[in-house]
């Protein structure tokens, strides 16, 4: 794996001036964090698509994956790809921007503009890395509730994510019960296990072990954990994807040549997509944010701030739930989902539960599954009316014509684009 | 992880002049490799437990898999542990030494004795490293297969082995039909799918990127890529174990402490126990070899040298099998032995299938897992009368009293250790 550092400089600077929305919190207003730290100063990079309406009803928080960032909706301004979620959010998508305010913020923690180890330390002038506190997915809510605040939203229509997303909206609907109409966790869990926290192990131990990573100090010595973050990428990429799915893309085909090379070249074409997995991802990502945001997710756990009764979290709410998994995605099985159903139906909470078959693995949320847009959009619309939020102005406009409003499944097929990218570099 | 290298000489000596058994093929006798290199010349390291018989007909064979090595039933020479198959091979045991004449080499490639990328090139007088010519496991059984001639063995009884081992086994059956009268390949598959590469590029990538492994040469310059190959060993660990297997040793819980310390150290028991697989595994194992041998197993597609059709490596052969899987392992998982089976099916072949309900993951042929010794013991047994080998000879010399000859299962499950060790930590 070369070390390329082409985009680097760019995305160095989205840490203090992202490209992006920054919510700024001086000394007055600190963030008090779980491992006891108050941060202060902070900032939440974050990005708005769609207006706010006058009630400020219409409010959707979209949390973040792993590695991906606030730029869900648009170009991302290191990478130039398009935004990891236009097939979910957009005009005309379940989550129509012509409908909704969709807010998406930068995790705590992270290097695309909101405070992380990348950041500088105001105590010494330099970046914070390892002193940088920890992190953990409740922090990560409690700042963008501070976030909330600030732009005057009480109250959220909805909150959705996957992933590490999901992992957010659960501690949103536990943390903020009365600001969350309804919540859709998908591809989640309520707590990360012993193999989750195995695989994260691991790539942390290969970021650490690159001696560029210089005890997290790489960026004032002038050198990048290059290697070390991609070989920790590419570990993680594999649970991202079914072992069918990787079948499916590449079996044992070769990668541009008629016969094995009897070499250690990328001979097999799935060589050589992780390769090309860490080498784009290391262009774009921060390896001691790797370490913070990882770490956080192998935290969580949320029934252990409640006894470790997981339906003691959702008591009394009356927020909605729709959970979502995927038949092949062995990261998040469907099992994890199925425990936070069963919490929430012990706490007699409103749920409904969808698996979804397919045999994309854990990258299914983000990827063309038209089950999840279908899933997502009724859930949403029916959630919307029970809001008293008016239908999509698209539809109110008569701009799709022909199609009857009352079926929301059929208007989000249509919606739907014909045939997306089955790419998902970026989004987790 | 630190960089140890408390047993690095012992285990150095063992390359070129191994703790066992070693059959040395000079410039008269080459090995012929599928990459084209006539290798020589090169030794065979291997150890023996039993007798052979008058007949020459009670040889088994067992395959190690990927970091195993020849001393699977006597301590090792370099960790001092146990042999890693000591529940399956011995006095009394399913592999009955008392009965049996059991072999087993360290295969090409590796780096316990048998010449691999760790021995002297004779030509530069300095070890092969990346110089040595790529093996593939039909290599590893054309070298196992000269030792036999040399030790005057034509045929063998069984020919056993899990993973990688049992890759080999579908290589002999398929190469020397006619020397193999029953074959035994366990938690393996025909080829090695895309899932399977994908997480063995991922640690040769590891261990690549470690600055100390010097492109091979660091024995020469006195490094050794201990970081690089700890973290390959860390993930192919995980590999090995189911996720039940995971949750049941080690769920979410703390290592020594109370309460998370928000930190980067090994707070969760799996990340301290990974750590320690990382750094024990260094301590034993060749970083080149690692590259080599996960190589080997990428390349093997038993039906590609058939024309893609499996059912063709084994057409016409009288060869025994029983073929046994894993419900848990998610490695090598059942619907890979199914095809093999469903090969012999088609070949006209004799063939047992069992699949072994357990939760242990890929690692259960290493564990103490009663259905495997019974499954092994009673196909053996079976196996061994119909080729006139008569029954064990604590059975016959009656020992082992009150139990009716005819039961081999029974006779197994009482030759079983009561409480063997759940530790499997050099086996693959």
């Amino acid at each position: 794996m070369t070390t390329r550092a082409l985009k680097s400089p760019l995305r160095l600077s989205e840490v203090d001036n992202p490209s992006s929305l920054v919510a700024r919190f001086g000394p007055a207003d600190p963030l008090r964090l779980d491992c006891g730290v108050e941060l202060s100063p902070f900032q939440i990079a974050y990005q708005t698509y769609g207006e706010l309406d006058a009630r400020k009803a219409n409010a959707v928080l979209v949390c973040h994956a792993l590695t991906a960032d606030q730029h869900l909706a648009n170009r991302h301004p290191v990478t130039g790809a398009q935004g990891w979620w236009t097939t979910m959010v957009g005009p005309g998508r379940p989550i129509d921007t012509n409908r909704f305010f969709v807010i998406c913020t930068n995790v705590l923690g992270a290097c695309m503009g909101t405070t992380g180890p990348a950041s500088i330390n105001p105590e010494t002038g330099r970046p914070w890395g390892l002193d940088f506190p920890m992190v953990t997915i409740r922090d990560m809510v409690r700042a963008q509730a501070k976030l909330l605040d600030r732009l005057g939203i009480d109250s959220l229509f909805c909150v959705l994510g996957g992933s590490m997303g999901g992992m957010q909206v659960l501690q949103w609907a536990a943390s903020y019960p009365e600001r969350v109409f309804c919540a859709l966790p998908i591809a989640t869990a309520a707590k990360h296990t012993a193999q989750n926290i195995a695989f994260h192990e691991v790539g942390r131990q290969a970021v650490m072990a690159d001696p560029d990573w210089r005890k997290g100090r790489y960026a004032e010595e002038g050198t990048r954990p290059s290697k070390g973050l991609g070989v920790a990428r590419m570990a993680a990429h594999i649970t991202y994807l079914s072992e069918k799915a990787l079948h499916r893309k590449f079996g044992r085909n070769l990668q541009d040549r008629e016969a094995p090379t009897f070499s250690f070249d990328a001979d097999f074409q799935v060589e050589s997509y992780l390769r090309h997995q860490g080498m784009s991802f290391v262009e774009r990502f921060d390896a001691n944010s790797y370490l913070y945001v990882t770490r956080a997710m192998d935290y969580f756990d949320l029934a252990a701030d409640y006894g470790g009764v997981l339906a003691r979290a959702f008591q009394g709410s009356s927020t909605r739930f729709c959970v979502v998994s995927f038949t092949s995605d062995w990261l998040f099985p469907t099992a994890d989902s199925r425990a936070t159903v069963h919490a929430l139906n012990a706490a007699g909470g409103s749920v409904s539960f969808v698996e979804i078959a397919t045999d994309k693995g854990h990258d299914a949320f983000l990827l063309d599954v038209p089950e999840l847009f279908a899933t997502t959009g009724g859930f949403i619309d029916a959630a919307a009316r029970a809001r008293g939020l008016g239908p999509a102005r698209l539809i109110s406009e008569g701009m799709v014509s022909g199609l009857p409003q009352e079926r929301a499944e059929d208007r989000i097929e249509e919606a739907r684009p014909a045939r997306s990218s089955s790419k998902a570099g970026s989004g987790r």
